[in-house]
């Protein structure tokens, strides 16, 4: 479906039922989720979701990811305080990942770094961005 | 080792070799990779790499995936002209997923739009953001 309906005219609208059918999922119905700072344009973290957090999120506002070390729904901020409010939710040409466009409150990292791509790479070494953030 | 080097000081370095080798793939040898347009922020697409093509991307700063389509390396632009070259090569605190900023030349979704995020999704319908360019 996604090869008939990217030749679609802005302002076109898709039921959300049939799009979501057709998104592509891994084997564990999962797909990858980018989270970054609608206003500053900052990637925060990239996480997984199911179909479930999904709708959830889009109902609620509040992010909800699939956490896969805890096999677990995992709503952003519930015990650290740090939610994401979703701005928007955008997928992308083959279906295959989502972006959300979300206010993020304090950091989105689990090391209270902001973000969570805190390492960069060069052809021999990798060094640290940031440090964690020890007040909020 | 990511749980040992998320406490590391701003400024840290770690050998290339030994982050790799830590980094999480999954059963193809895959980890996603975000591009974000570095002076702008958009994020333009999701896709894959693999040891081989992070090591490719870094010494010759044009970016390089693996096409789980085609099953074999993909130099963006290599046939379209719409290379992405690479600003910057960063990892997440659990080296599950990379952030290239990238300057992309024209456009990097193959539908011809600037950004391969191009569907909105709210609790009933998705919405078409925006338009084929048709001229470059």
């Amino acid at each position: 479906m996604f090869k008939q309906w990217e030749i679609l005219s802005a302002g076109s609208s898709l039921d959300l039922d049939a799009f979501l059918s057709n998104i592509i999922v891994n084997e564990d119905g999962l797909i990858p989720a980018i989270a970054q700072q609608h206003d500053t344009g900052e990637v925060l973290m990239m996480a997984w979701m199911n179909e479930k957090s999904i709708r959830e999120t889009l109902s609620t506002k509040q992010v909800c990811y699939w956490s896969r070390s805890r096999q677990t729904y995992w709503r952003k901020g519930e015990s650290s305080g740090h939610q994401q409010k979703l701005i928007a939710m955008r997928a992308d040409c083959d279906g295959d990942a989502l972006l959300l466009l979300v206010d993020q409150k304090g950091p989105a990292c689990h090391t209270n770094r902001r973000s969570c791509f805190f390492y960069e790479a060069n052809e021999t070494v990798v060094s640290v961005l940031n440090d964690v953030d020890s007040g909020l």
